[in-house]
């Protein structure tokens, strides 16, 4: 069934979580304590479904590609984190009820009352006011009700350029804002602190004094950054190369609506592929070049336009609107897996980041993003982080975290060298001796000419080196600065990374959209069209009915599945045929396995396929390989099953 | 090799721990900074070792027992722990040095302080010193120097008891023996406070307002026992069943040393298996009865031995040895487990705890308890809980957290029931009708007889309700209880639950022991025997030098492996043979190609076994074949290898 055939229906988003909650593929966590907003649980088919796309993903990325996975911890010191700026700049902006002490994140307080006015003057222009699609009506709106007061035509406008920008405002001028259009708390009207920042980090404390503060990573992405140099030795010296990680993360959400799209605790898969930032060409991107994908450019954004290019991602490259290779290469994998996992191409596109989204240090930024009722969802993010995190960290840390290459040539160079009288330092700077000759080791070009310059002028210098409390002074006697000429067989370099990193949650609620659908001949009768190599369960097995005879057949055909690891279930309830395949379509079951009396007699069984309801026959060794070939190795139904006889399908009911 | 041949050597912690940290199958987290002791990051081959355990855990118990699995949050609220009892419980004693702050965990204090002691009593009687291990040495004691002063015999006997005893102790009586025996700071001697009860769970706020108290989980089972309705209901409200769950738990401990073995944020795998408490017998026992374990049991400890009895499970379950049949089950399920991942069946043993060490519901607990060099350690914990659990969240939420079970003959009950006149309810409690509604339906027979005593006397009754401030008022006009025979279809119990509970990390750490040995002709060149199904990775590919010609053949060869998804490395580096192989010796890898020029001319390879170093050979695919069926199959090095020609090993070197 193609995607414009399963597509052609209003889609029901309250129907589609009433399946996935019935099929338990996630509840709310705690919930018969009430729940805690932001936080779910994966019951059998969600942990299933997560863990095959996980499997697939190992797949497609690590082991396609040998990639060194690790495993760090959560929990992170601060210092780390003060270190990647996660301390200081990981935060929403919040605004307070002054009366109730009710707590609104200040960008969706912004968005919601604007919007709201901007529906009330539809209604008094009396035009006709956009509902969206119908599901909208079930988010939990805070504005209860729309009055329906005429603005004036440039209050108007301002609204509507507010609302194209808000996600590019300060704190301080989303707090003007609140001020000037005399924004209050949506329910009630009342007045509202000015915003103030929000740390989304959860902070806790390491170890029993209480002293050491740490915090939950809100990404994995540290972990791999601090282990560089453990990794790159481990890797026999050779770049470039990837390290991969695969782990909850977590984020204090202010206010989290939107289901599973905006959680607390969520499942991050990432990349750090380290390249060298003199040559960010790729060994296999010939092998990609040619897959066209649907481009939004900063460009065309800045322009005040959505509509996609469609263009290949070689073609894209060389005319610079990708970076580079290595970051084209990753965009187009991100694309071949996304397809494989069950997203709609056509409700996929990649979208560049504008100048003022992206971090400063950032050299270039894609989102994969995918469409779903909520609008487009940033999935995967695809960026180009230059050389920065390894720099803040080594720099912090005067651990090196750089590449040695040696070079085809030796090179002359000319540059500024230190000299350490070491025997002085002992009995000069005692138990800080080390770190002040790490301290300076460590220093730049730049550095070390300051240092130079301030030292010929005052014969001495005091400076300040993390760790140690007092200003440490040095003088001729202790340090040599000179320029020299040298040649040189090594060349040293701090990579830089190019960052993919996987919403596994987003991802996953993205793909039940874009999978579910109800017959169309019973808009009761729902399917998840989940593909078969991440279906949570491959096979329903189904006696025709609770005959005893059935019995030993049963038994001996899920022996077989099991040998073959075949995830399979069986209902041998006594409900009828069609109502057991309904209530495993909305489990996403892409097989059925039929019993009936024909088996006893000849040994044969029927197999029927999900989308189509399709059934062929066949023995149960011919059905299994038919399975497996195409759940495991990719055939199409119609290929798996040419060899297998159409089976003249009663009604399911 | 035996376990017999591969122990007969002076086993080194030192040189194991050089050979994990220099392979990066884990490290210190945060080391570039520092460090934070308790946590660790597991490099690439730990993570794989990690990963494949998970895999064999997952097919072994889950896929075979058809269990649930489900992923819920580590993030939790207060409430939820305060039922379970962990906010009150799960604790240990610390003491703090009034002068430094420096603070100890009671129990390792006071061990440490007078096992230091009895040295020095024993030196000061010229008694030999037993110094444990060499290695020993090397880990981190306090206690810097320690000094020969005889003890009078009746002190040493106290000492002595005290360390035996040395679990079992409040923190009153550890606060009363600091005092009488006057221990201080092991290294200074000074004071220190008297023991205070340290909460081992790690406490962050839930949401912007900071009024949601939660902790890290410190176990996975709470989600587990929450969702059970759901869990039930999903399998077609079908007993028994067991769900199960894999994911990161986190225990603040005081003072973690001891490596992988005490850290604060571990992989847990647990499983809750939920049983009718009047029919605890399994109905697999049969296929598992025969294996042979080693028991520690409560009455041999009692007894103050050590001696395992080695018996079937099947006789410890029908001597009420071990409870029951489902218990008796997954402890020769975990057995097998075990086993199949590597541990030394001599160095596991079966440990019952002792009545002090059981909770007070539980009905019997073991523990497979590994031999390491840090002496037994607990790893798998297997409990039988009753319904406690299930229990407490039902009576504080009232949600009905059980079965109803259509009975195969009804039977006459006489029992308490409450009638509501819901139709005051309303407009007498308002908002809260429907919770003391609730409340009172999910009264015990034991409280409706005691509801109904007090209705009797006074004409009303005052109850407290929780979630509700003030005390609800109930009289004869709003409810009515009476003692009625009743013809009942259903029965309707809360479940046991049997809890086989694994600490990955500690099992990882104990199997690297029992898999670590030195070369016989060479104690330099160490092997980790990992068995092949769980070894980081599976193949070396080793081209015999850097000549152009292997490079085609090394490409082909790594297709093949990567079709067949046989994890591989490659090594073409220009180091000899003998060190590349030894190199992945340490890195456990069982299996090694080698290219060489007989290759180039007639396709075959030699297929080197790590742990006899012996070779065969022939063509790619008889290789590759082989190297399936040994990994995937479980056949032996002989038999999956039988049709191949024995291979003339040159030296290694």
């Amino acid at each position: 069934m193609t995607s414009q055939e399963t597509t052609a229906f209003t889609f029901s988003r309250e129907k589609l979580e009433s399946v996935l909650k019935r099929r338990f593929f996630f509840a709310p966590a705690f919930e018969i304590y009430g729940g805690v907003s932001g936080l779910y649980d994966y019951g059998p088919p969600g942990c299933a479904f997560q863990a095959n796309i996980v499997d697939v993903w190992r797949k497609h990325f690590i082991l396609e590609e040998d990639m060194l996975e690790v495993d760090c911890t959560m929990l992170t010191p601060l210092e780390v984190l003060k270190t990647s700026g996660h301390v200081d700049k990981f935060s929403d902006w919040m605004c307070r009820d002054l009366k109730t002490g009710e707590i609104f994140r200040a960008d969706h307080l912004i968005e919601e009352v604007l919007e709201a006015r901007l529906k009330g003057d539809q209604e008094a222009r009396g035009q006709v006011v956009s509902e969206g699609k119908s599901d909208d009506k079930k988010r939990k709106k805070k504005v209860k009700e729309i009055k329906a007061i005429k603005l004036d035509d440039d209050v108007k406008e301002e609204y509507e350029q507010i609302l194209a920008k808000i996600d590019g405002y300060s704190g301080e001028e989303m707090g003007e804002l609140i001020v000037k259009h005399n924004i209050g708390n949506p329910a009630t009207g009342d007045p509202l602190e000015p915003p103030i920042e929000f740390n989304l980090m959860f902070e806790t404390a390491i170890g029993p004094s209480g002293n050491l503060k740490g915090f939950l990573r809100p990404e994995t992405a540290q972990g791999q950054f601090l282990n560089f140099s453990k990794l790159y030795d481990f890797n026999n010296e050779k770049m470039p190369f990837a390290s991969a990680s695969i782990g909850k993360s977590f984020r204090n959400e202010i206010s989290p609506r939107a289901g599973l799209l905006r959680v607390r605790e969520f499942l991050m898969a990432e990349i750090e592929h380290f390249v060298d930032p003199e040559d960010k060409s790729h060994s296999k991107f010939d092998l990609v070049k040619d897959i066209k994908l649907n481009f939004l450019s900063k460009s065309t954004q800045i322009e005040g336009k959505t509509e996609c290019a469609i263009k290949s991602i070689g073609e894209a490259v060389s005319e610079k609107m990708v970076d580079n290779e290595t970051l084209g290469y990753f965009i187009a994998r991100i694309y071949q897996f996304l397809i494989t996992i069950g997203v709609d191409p056509s409700r996929l596109r990649f979208r560049q980041h504008m100048d003022n989204e992206m971090a400063h240090y950032a050299q270039d930024c894609w989102d994969a993003e995918l469409l779903t009722s909520y609008g487009w969802i940033e999935c995967v993010g695809c960026a180009d982080r230059s050389a920065y995190d390894l720099s803040v960290h080594a720099a912090r840390t005067n651990e090196k975290l750089c590449v040695r290459e040696k070079l085809p040539e030796p090179i002359t160079v000319d540059r500024l060298e230190i000299d350490i009288e070491k025997k002085k330092f002992g009995p000069k700077f005692r138990k800080n001796a080390g770190a002040v000759e790490k301290w300076l080791l460590a220093r730049t070009e730049c550095e070390l000419e300051t240092l130079q310059k301030d030292l010929s002028t005052d014969g001495k210098i005091l400076v300040e080196i993390p760790g140690i409390e007092e200003k440490i002074e040095l003088d001729d006697s202790l340090i040599h600065i000179e320029r020299r000429t040298r040649t040189e067989h090594i060349r040293e370099y701090t990579p830089n990374v190019i960052e993919p990193s996987f919403g596994i949650g987003r991802i996953i609620y993205s793909i039940f959209e874009h999978a579910f659908y109800p017959r169309p001949d019973d808009a009761d009768r729902c399917v998840l069209k989940l593909p078969p190599i991440v279906a949570p369960t491959k096979v329903l097995l189904v006696p025709l009915q609770t005959n005893a005879e059935f019995k030993p057949i049963v038994k001996e055909i899920s022996q077989v599945l099991r040998k073959e690891k075949i995830p399979f279930k069986v209902d041998d309830s006594g409900a009828s045929i069609g109502k057991r395949y309904a209530r495993n379509d909305e489990l996403g079951t892409p097989f059925g396995i039929t019993i009936d009396f024909d088996t006893i007699a000849d040994g044969t069984v029927t197999l029927r396929e999900r989308d189509s309801t399709t059934q062929v026959r066949g023995s149960v060794a011919d059905i299994v390989k038919a399975i497996k070939t195409i759940t495991y190795d990719g055939l199409s139904w119609e290929t798996g099953t040419k060899d297998l006889k159409p089976f003249e399908s009663k009604s399911e009911e």
